[in-house]
This record gives C-alpha cells, structure tokens and sequence, in this order.
C-alpha cells in the first residue's frame, strides 16, 4: 500500500519538527511529553532536581519530605548519641533505647526549632552539632517554602483533550476533529493550536516518518470558556486527501497538538501538548455538543463528562465503515 | 425588527470568540471572568485549589487560614488528651477541662514551633506527636508563605472601566466610546486594546448571537498614564452602522472588551477585561475630560472621580433622543 | 517663532503617546515614571501596597520593617500587661516599669516564636493571646519573605543614560545622539529602543504638545555588552529637520526614551525609561568612545564614569553656538 | 591575504552586534557571556547583589551562608559578653573560655529561633538585644529562603553545545554545523537560533571586526527533544563563501550562536549563548548520528556523551586538508 500512498501525498515533508525521521514508538506521549530517554554524562547532571520536584504528585512529594525529615533527625539522634547523652539535659537515662529515643526527640525540636528546652544541650560538642542543625533545619524549611511555592504557582494549561479524534462531514468535505475543554477554574484567553501529523512511509531504505504542518479551519479563539473543537479540513493541501477509512487504520499516524494560551491568574503563557495515534482516531463519527443554557437561562453550563461523546456518520461519497 | 437589521449589517461574523452563538446570558461578567458554570468530574479536579486562594478577598483568605489554624490545633490537643496528660509535664490538672485548655496550648506552641517548654511532652507518644506536629506546623507556614507572595505580586492590571459607554459624535459621524484609567500607582506601557462584539439575531432557527472584531481608531498606547478613551468609529465596516438610538436600545448588544498591557514592577504583561451590555450603552452623550495641569503647573493631575462624568449631545443627522 | 516653527515641522502628530496634548509640565521624569498625579477614590484603594513596598529603597524598607516590629509587640505587651502578670511565670515584679519591659520581651519572644519559656503563660487569656501572637508573627514573616523576594527578584534593566543628549555630525548631517550602559553584571541581550519626542507648540487656542515618532538608524541591538549609543538622524523626516541651535534653546522639547530588553539572570523582559528636555541637548557635541582594549588585549573593558563626557565639534553648515 | 580576503566578502557590515568592532579578545565566552569587564562607579553599585547570588555554584552559596551564620553568632556573642553573663541565666561561669562558649550557642539559639531556654535573658540590656536577634534571624532566613527559590527557580535552558563546529557537505556545496542538544529532564519547545559571525579583517586604519547575520538552514524547531544541528549553508549569501581550509585557519573568525526556547516548567523562555572561534571550527568533517530506536523499539535514546562525535569527509571541489 506504501507505494499508492506516497503517490497520493502531493506536498512533501514541510515541518521541522526537531524528532528525528527515524525515531521508534510514539513520538509525544498522550501526557504531551516526548518519548525519549536520554543516556550519557551522569544521572545528577541530567536530571534537573527542579524539574523533577515539580513533576511529583503531590502525594510523593509530601512522603518525600516526610522520609527525609526522619532520616536526617535519625542520622543527628545518632550523632548526639555518640557524643554521649550526658551532653543533654533531661534524658531519660532508664535504659539505652530510652536514650537514643529521647536523643531522636531532642533532634527533632531543634530541627524544626520548636526547643521545648525539657531536653537541652550543655556539653560543647552538642551544642556545636544542635547550632547546626537548627541552622540546616531552617534552610531545608526555606527550601521546602521555594518548593512547595514552585509546583503550586506553576502555569499549567488545565486542559482536557477529547481521548479520540473523528474524522466527521465539514463544507461538503471531512475534516479532522477534537475538542479540548479548560476543566478548572482558570482564565484562559488568546489561545491558539499548532496541529502536525507524523506518517510513517516505507522506502527502499526502510520505514521513515514523514512530518506535516496541518492547517486548521480557526488557530486562534479569543476565550476559551467553553470547549474548543480543532477542525482540520481535508483538501487538497491536507496530506490525508483522499484517504480512506482503510488508510486511517493501516497507516502508522501521529497527530501532535500543540496549545499555547494566556492565563490570568498567573498572567503568564501555558502550554499543553498532547497527540493522537490510528488507533485513537474515529472514521465518521461527529462530537456532540457538551454545553447547553442554564436552566436560568441566566448563563451557559460546559459539561465536561461529555468531552469523548460522539455518534456515526456517514460521509460524503465514502462508503460506511463498519469497524468498531 | 431582526429582519431590517439583519439586511443593516454587510460583514458577517468574523470573530472567533470562544462563546457559544447559543449560549444565553451576558458572556462576559462586569468582573471580566466569562459567564459559564462548569460540570462534570468531581469538584475537586475542577478546582484550582491555587486559583481559588488567589481569587479569595484578603478578608476572605485570613479568615481561612485562622479557621485552619484553630481547627488543626484542635485536632492535635484531641489526640494529645487521648494519649493522656501524664505524658506531657506541667499540665494544669485541676479538672479536665483544664487539662484540654493546656494541651489545645501546648499543641498550638508546638505548631507555631514557639516552644515555650512550660508544657513539654516527655512520653514517646507525646513526643512523636509533637515531632509531626512541628513538621506540619513548618511546612503549614512554608504553603502560606508561598500563598502570600503569590497573592500580591500576582500581576493585575489595575484598570478603571468607565461603567458607561457613550455613542459620540466623532469625524463628522458617531463613535462608540468609553475610557479607562489605572487607579493605582502602578506604570502601564505599551498597551493595547481588542474589541469585540456580540449581536443577538433571529433567524428561522432561533435566535443566536453573530461575533463581530470592531474596528478602534487607536488600539495601542505608548504609556497608560493618564486615562485612555476607547473610540470604535461607526463606519461602513462597524455593524453598528445607521443604527438609530432605538436599535441600541431594541437589540441585545455586548462589548466585549480586552486590555493588555505590560506593568513595569511587576515586568509582566497584565491583562484585564470588562463589557458593556445594551443598558450601559448611553446614546447621545460625550464624556467630560478628567485630567488637568496641577496647580503649580509643574504636572498633570488625574481625576479618578470623574471617569464615568459625561454630558448629553446631538449627533450629527440623527434626532435628540429623549431616553433616561 | 512658532509659527515659523510650524512650517518648519512638515509631518503631523504621528504618536499616541498617551500623555494629554495639554498636559503641564515635564511628561516623564529623569527617573523614567510619568510626571502624574491621581486624585479620586480614597487613598488606599489608589496604592498598590506592594508597589510600594517595591519601590521603598533598602534603607527605607528595613526601617519600616523594625519600625513595625517595635510597634506590634509593644501592643501586645500592653494587651499583656492588661490581663495581669500573673498569668505568665518568671517575670521580675519588683516595679511596674520591669514588669511592662518583661511583658515585652515576652511578647517579642512569642511573636518571633523563639519562646525561652523563661517566661511563659500559665493563665488561659494570656496563653490564648500568645497563641495569636505566635501565629500573627509566623504570618507576619511569611509577608517579608514574599517582600523581600519580590524585591530583590523584580526585573530591572539597570542601565545607566547619559545625563545630556548632544547634537552630533552625522552622515553628512546631524543626529540626536545620547548613549546608555548596563551598570552591573547582568546580561542583556535583545534590546530595541523607541524614541518619541513632544514638541510644544503655541496655536490660537493656546500652548499644546504635539507627538512624533523619532527613527533611530539602529534601532535593535544583539547583545548589550559594551555602551549603546543611540542615534536619530536629523533628516526631513525628522521634526528637527532645520532646526538651529536657537531653535533647541528656546522650543520647550521632551525626548522620551523607552528601551526593552531579555535579562537572562530574570529570564525576562525589562524595561527602563527616560527623558531628554530642551535643557538637557548640547548642541554640536560628540560622545568620546567609553570602551578600549584591556592592557592582556584578552577582554575589552567598559568604563562607566566616561558616560558623559564629550567634546564640542562644529556642525555641517552652522554657526558654532557660544551657549554653555 | 587580508585584502583578497575583503574582495571575497561581497555584502557588507550586516549586524549590529553591540560589541565594538576594535573590542579584542574573544566576544562571546564559551560559557555564553560576554568578554567585557566593566570599571567605574564603585563595585557595590556595579554588581547586583541578586545576580552574584543566582550565578554562585551551590558549593559556593551554600559556604556563603554558613560563614555568615557563624559569623553573625561571633558578633552577638562578642556583644552579650560584653554587656555582661549576669544577663544570662544557666551560663557555665567556671572560666571566661566557657562563659564565651556559652554566650554563643545562646546566640546561635537565638538566631534560629529555636530558644531552648536553658540560656535565657534576665537582664534589660540581653533581653533587648536578643530581641533584634531573634528578628534579625527571621529576616535572614526570609531572604535566604528567596534566595534559595531564585536560585533553583531560574529558568535555564540545560543546553549542551557541541565542543567544535564542522564544515562539512551540503547540498552540493558546504555548510557550518554544530549541534546541541537539552541534557536534562526538561521539555523545550519552539526553539530558534540566531548566528551571526564576527569576521576580523586589516585596514589601513588597522585591525577590525565585521559582523554578519548568518542565515541557518532551519532556524526554527517545534519540540527540542533530540539533539538539533544548526546549519548554515555557505554560499554566495555567506561571508565564507569560497573560503579555503587556509582561510578558516588564517583568519580570526568567531561564530556567535544565541538560542532561545520555552520550557513548559518554567512555563518561560530560556537562552543560551555559546561562539565557536577559528580553533573550534573543523574543516572537511561531519557529525554521526546520537540518537537511535531503544532496544524495545518502543522509545529514542538520545546518547549525549556522542554530541561531539565527528568523522572526517572529503569537501566537493576542495583538496582534503590534513591539519588538526
């Protein structure tokens, strides 16, 4: 089938899309991050520690700082211990574990610098560790107020993408469609799209990628306070012209999207990618709308549960497909 | 009157606004957030639960953290009271209700890591306790330090709209106009202005809203310091053309309106948005100048009070209307 | 002279520079703000409190700072010292005076949460009151943190203008010619300039300003490394265009500056702004070069305090001006 | 061979790159900054405290800060000493050593906050002293905590350059190529770069750089997620059109490449600069691949340790050069 293909894409190759032709597997994950792995030079330096904080879920980030909080005030109870419990006031002194549980506690309040002072160090030498801890304590507090602010303040888009695209009846032609919806309590204004497909073609030197800017019918929209459906119409500048059901499903494609808006909270540009493989798009089909007036009529309700609802179509001079 | 205003407007919609042509109500609130309720997946995905902090009065996010403040405090003098009072020294023991006042104390000298030591824990699972309690109290005080800090130096524009806007006489033919003005000491440069509106039809199918990019006779402005009039020329290319003051008031018209402009402390682009429904429209009428040289004629003096001041006039080829 | 002046300007007001036509006064100030004042609406809703804060100098913010210190402890002790001394332990009630003194220091021992518990509450007001107050002071620090970073993080362009603008041969012509430098070590890459200048003019209906344009022969510039020197070139489309030495004495001129550029330390957009009044142009002067070779001829070196100086030069067909 | 040189090079001066064209020394370090030191007005006014902060090694900052804090401890120690150990209860008086020891770990505790208790102010003198202390300690941990925040929330783009650029074929003829590629966990998109070559020539007058804009084969890319190669094609519109081996041995040449991406973490564009001088530039060579399917075929691997991977290839129409 490649050969009849090629021949039906006109325009060649146009995008730069910094993946290379070759690259195997999807090219951006449905996350909207790309599918690369990075080798070379050492962990630390290629992993930005930043980068990863934010990407935690917040559940892992908390248990991170829990487990380090432990650990550190387990490492100074074991310091303090060594020096010996006699450098502490107001040990417990029945038996060793009491001690080391005393010496952990004792660690902890200066840690957080709560200093009860029940428990407080005369000796020299845990003096000097405790006047250290209570100083690392503050600045791992410092770090974790830079953390914490960092991955709430981040700009994020908020967007949820249709799961399929469809390929549905638009200007007596099809068009490639999906909708994205802001499903939370932000502001988003000035967005636009930027769609790209990646075909796979088989050459005499082997299975390559191609890659193609896709026009869309509107790039930009002024608010977007309701869903937004990208319509890609099929012409002649499409490199899906004359594409039947059939090429859809045994063609390898990669539509990637790209969505670059304003938020007002933030006052700052946010981004989403996401992308859509054969499997994920739908031969005649048509979304349903998803926002209807209020009962009130005083105001417009966008119902996000019926962002993936769509019903069959049949299209212009193309035979019904049966699949799914 | 749809039909004989229907053949009055040349240019069709030309705007992609975002809004449904269906939707009902105003879209845009006098506040500038759009008119929509959403639904669909739970509430807590739908939130932002930073949007919702930084939207908060300061009144409002206060009150919420002293709420939280008190409530988690007793919380922890809860499970301290369980646990027993033996395990905490220099705890009133007079009756219990002394005993639950001194530890709702001491819980709070814990969260605030104030410490005093009057009331320290001296049992294992006091003192546990008391360890996580100074650990949330830090990482408490950490989330409302970056609350804080996102809060005010989130940028905002700062912008008073004039809660009116007039159709004036301009060129030798009519203008709709409004102005605004920043209201604080803040330094606006290089701002613009995108203007838009929404014109309710009937047609056979019903009634429905057409979108139309209106035209401004200066959409940019080098710096915002004194107040900016807002002139959209009622020409040829305005839908509004040869409207009569009736149609203003017969139709359902909303401005839609979209200042951006770059705030020199915060070094960011701020954006505020406002709109105008028929009611606020005031045909007939010309706004009065609200700055002045100062006394000592050394600067200009910018006169907040009189933004929505404006005095009645004729337009030109068009009867005095006797409305409000 | 004006209305020879008026023939001379070929060119209309070709500038929406924003400032009122009959505005008094300098437009923008030396420090790059606009010379306004607002007046209207109460005092605190026209003040952006953290516009403020961000525009104390040091010296101003770290005495406000003490100042507020001082002052909400000095309440609390009084509020302390209202519900008796006895509820708190170990204060010195030899007389009133160390009484109040002991309160204080208690209050302050409380608010900044170190609590010695030296002394320390045993009644209920006093200890519900300290709870407050180590609560207010964690929220109080919270607030400076987020002050601090957002003054010491705002994006500034720190560049230095020379103080004088001068009128140099240029291209077998003249320019208006004024340079500027960044003054720390940061670096600024991307910068372009705008040039506008109000020119006041005497009509039937009284003084006004009118606004033009200036082209500047290189208006965008890579990387700003060494001084920037730049240059409007006096030419017809200049409305300096045949203005003699007289003529800039006695015109009342504003030149205003506005230069945008990408730090790379802030990522982010900075902006400085200043003004060049009729005061301050030298006719028939050129700039001396501020840069040379280091001595290792390794790197080149940038000398600030040469800024301004220049040297006096004859201009193409005029007189040499004796002023100054 | 200057003057055949000049013949060469048909269009002129195109950049203005904002280094003087008689600076010595390289223009762009390696590491992306500028050569240029600056002098005059005194140093504090000269650095900006914050960019020293951000551009210190973590090694470094955090050195910073503990001198600081034992320092800050040293004066206050020295201070409640002097003002006399009586203002101090629980201080080991068995000699002056002991009671200086002493003195400073109550300062340290002070500092912190953390106020065990066992050292605590009696007297007027220590009380108030410990009071600023304690506040001053708040203060130095709020700055340290923004400092900490605009250290690791400054937007950098993590490129890694190639060491050397390559002349290799192109199209017929040949291009300058280098690569770079993100070596962090980072997602960069819609990346552009701009080149431009500072060309040394002699005059009469003497040594002179010139500078070109380079045009790049494709100066844009969507999602810089592989390694991306920058290539300028070398034909009439470059200035080193028809240049030899010899030539880009002979002459002082210095490519200047400034990247510009957003990073969807930072939500923010990132830059970074890097130049290539004569020595760096590698006649008759061509990079091998760096990136490959995983063994899964299901993802790439981007193998950063092969970025400066080249092998040596003839020229079209040039001798094979041997140097290097």
């Amino acid at each position: 089938m490649a050969r009849g293909f090629k021949k039906r894409i006109q325009q060649e190759n146009t995008e730069n899309s910094g993946f290379g032709s070759r690259a195997s597997g999807r090219f951006i994950n449905k996350d909207g991050l790309p599918n690369v792995r990075r080798k070379g030079i050492n962990v630390f330096n290629r992993l930005s520690w930043y980068h990863t904080m934010l990407n935690l879920s917040s559940f892992q980030f908390l248990s991170y700082l829990v487990v380090m909080y432990v650990f550190i005030n387990f490492i100074f109870a074991t310091i303090y211990y060594m020096i010996g419990v006699e450098h502490l006031t107001g040990i417990d002194k029945s038996n060793p574990l009491n001690e080391f549980i005393d010496v952990f506690f004792f660690s902890s309040q200066t840690f957080t610098t709560v200093g009860y002072g029940r428990i407080a160090p005369i000796g020299f030498l845990a003096s000097l560790v405790a006047t250290f801890e209570a100083f690392l304590g503050l600045l791992t507090f410092a770090i974790a107020t830079g953390l914490f602010y960092g991955r709430f303040s981040r700009p994020r888009a908020y967007l949820r993408f249709s799961d399929i695209a469809v390929i549905a009846p638009f200007q007596n032609a099809t068009a490639l469609m999906f909708r994205l919806a802001p499903f939370k309590n932000n502001a988003l204004t000035d967005a636009d799209v930027t769609l790209s497909a990646a075909i796979e073609v088989t050459e005499n030197s082997g299975v390559k990628s191609n890659f193609y800017r896709l026009e869309t019918h509107l790039s930009k929209i002024n608010t977007l306070a309701l869903n937004w459906t990208i319509v890609h119409k099929i012409d002649e500048n499409s490199p899906f012209f004359r594409f039947s059901a059939d090429d859809f499903k045994k063609t390898n494609i990669e539509i990637i999207v790209h969505v670059r808006a304003f938020d007002e909270v933030f006052s700052n540009t946010v981004v989403q990618r996401s992308s859509y493989v054969s499997e994920e798009i739908i031969y005649g089909a048509q979304f349903v709308p998803m926002y209807y007036p209020s009962i009130s009529e005083e105001s417009t309700v966008l119902d996000l549960d019926k962002i993936n609802q769509y019903k069959k179509v049949n299209l212009p001079n193309t035979e019904f497909d049966q699949q799914q």
